[in-house]
C-alpha cells in the first residue's frame, strides 16, 4: 500500500479570491510580514499493492482529468508513504 | 523571503464526503486500485524578511487560529522554499 499526495494549486496568473481573503485577514488578527497567501486543494490517494511505475502514471491521470482543471490550475504528484 | 506551505486535512475519524465523491468517480473513469481518497487544503504563505523561529512559530498560530478548523482537522506547516 502506498499514500501518494496529489497538491493543485491556481496557476500564478490566475486571480486567486480565496487566498486574498486570507492575506486581508491577517493584519486583523494581528499577524504581520505575510506577503502573499495562495489556497489551493490537497489530495491523499490510498494506493492498492506495490507503487509501480504505471500505477503512478494512473494517479497523474487522474490528477490531470479529474483532480485538477489544467487551464487554471497546476498540480504536482508526491509519494508520502510507501508500506510493505 | 521564504515560501511556507500549510497543509489541512480532516481528522482520519471526520467523514470526508469530498473524498469519497472522487472516490467514487473513479472506477467510472476507469481508474481501479485506488482504496481511499482525502480531499484537503493547501495554504503558500510568502513571508518577508528572514524566517525566524518567531515567524515560524507565528505560522503555526495562523494555521491554528484563522486556516484550520482544530475541532475537524489537523495541519501540518512545512517550509518550501527560502530564498537570500
Amino acid at each position: 500500500m502506498a499514500r501518494v499526495v496529489v497538491d493543485v494549486m491556481l496557476k500564478p496568473e490566475i486571480l486567486d479570491p480565496q487566498g486574498k481573503a486570507v492575506q486581508g485577514a491577517l493584519p486583523r488578527l494581528g499577524f504581520d510580514g505575510v506577503s502573499a497567501v495562495r489556497q489551493g486543494k490537497r489530495f491523499e490517494l490510498e494506493i492498492d499493492g506495490e507503487l509501480t511505475s504505471t500505477r503512478l502514471a494512473q494517479v497523474h491521470e487522474i490528477a490531470e482529468k479529474l483532480l485538477s482543471n489544467p487551464v487554471i490550475e497546476d498540480f504536482e504528484v508526491h509519494v508520502a508513504e510507501v508500506e510493505g
